[in-house]
């Protein structure tokens, strides 16, 4: 894992792609998949997401005020299904799906080796969690694989239907 | 353009497609290109987006609490990347980029007729707005245009970088 500038974290989020969730808690680490996030600012990197009270890294994210947003490529697909299918209270689900948790190195839930980003975010505004549920996180630390050199993301429309990255295209820009 | 059913709308967010934004302030229409937003609820669906006070659409959805969103397919990229290039303090972006404003009906700013789907919002909590410039909305009323028939977004990986959607894949998922 290689250090990626945190005002490149952006990009990473911008283009919506399903993530996984890591949380620590009472000494267990739990993985939630995701698909509602957004960015808030560039840098330092605000996210915004919403994790549901019903969701069982609910209850860690609230109390921890941590977590690791591990962006999976399309490889990994089945796998990000299989975790959003099943819960934490029930399953040890790195166990299960053979992910390899790897130490972060500013908040205690882990990394996600087979993932080719990785997020450390601690949460800096809850204002809107007993409302909507909504967190905002400041990334305060973060990893891209060098390895997994043009990973393809997976963008959910609903019922477990997915897009894939396809064409890349490059327009006259003046935004970040 | 056609009704769109309201439990629907999270599918056309959720992948997290670039979308345009409309405002109407003070008899003036504007329209913005926008990335940062996400599904906070399901049914009534609700968004939270931001809109940097850097924008020329900030003081009127501040002022109107009222919006559409609008979703563009990949054929109008040029122009949705022109959009985000200038601001409507100084020009008239409807009349520059030849869009067609339509009438929405619950809300003043108009739907834009070249897109795909149209959502008209209300803006329900802005708690966070001076802080973050995060606003939460509620999508009142929802359009698809049923002569695109399978479109295909754009997602922004920074710099004028998007990845179009490529391969549609389909898993047993349990999530709505």
């Amino acid at each position: 894992m290689k250090d990626l500038h945190l005002s490149k974290v952006y990009q990473l989020l911008e283009p919506g792609p399903v993530v996984l969730l890591t949380t620590a808690h009472k000494g267990r680490a739990n993985v939630m998949t995701m698909s509602w996030h957004m960015m808030v600012e560039f840098e330092p990197p605000l996210v915004a997401c919403v994790v549901s009270d019903a969701n069982h890294s609910f209850k860690a994210l609230r109390a921890t005020k941590e977590c690791v947003i591990a962006i999976p490529a399309v490889e990994l697909a089945t796998k990000v299904v299989s975790i959003g299918n099943c819960t934490g209270r029930e399953v040890d689900k790195f166990e299960r799906f053979s992910l390899t948790p790897a130490p972060a190195e500013r908040v205690a839930p882990p990394l996600i080796a087979e993932c080719f980003a990785n997020l450390e975010c601690k949460v800096v505004d809850t204002r809107l969690v007993s409302k909507f549920n909504l967190f905002v996180l400041e990334v305060v630390k973060a990893w891209t694989d060098p390895a997994q050199r043009h990973p393809k993301t997976i963008h959910h429309r609903g019922n477990g239907k997915f897009a894939v990255d396809g064409e890349f295209i490059k327009l006259k820009s003046k935004m970040p």
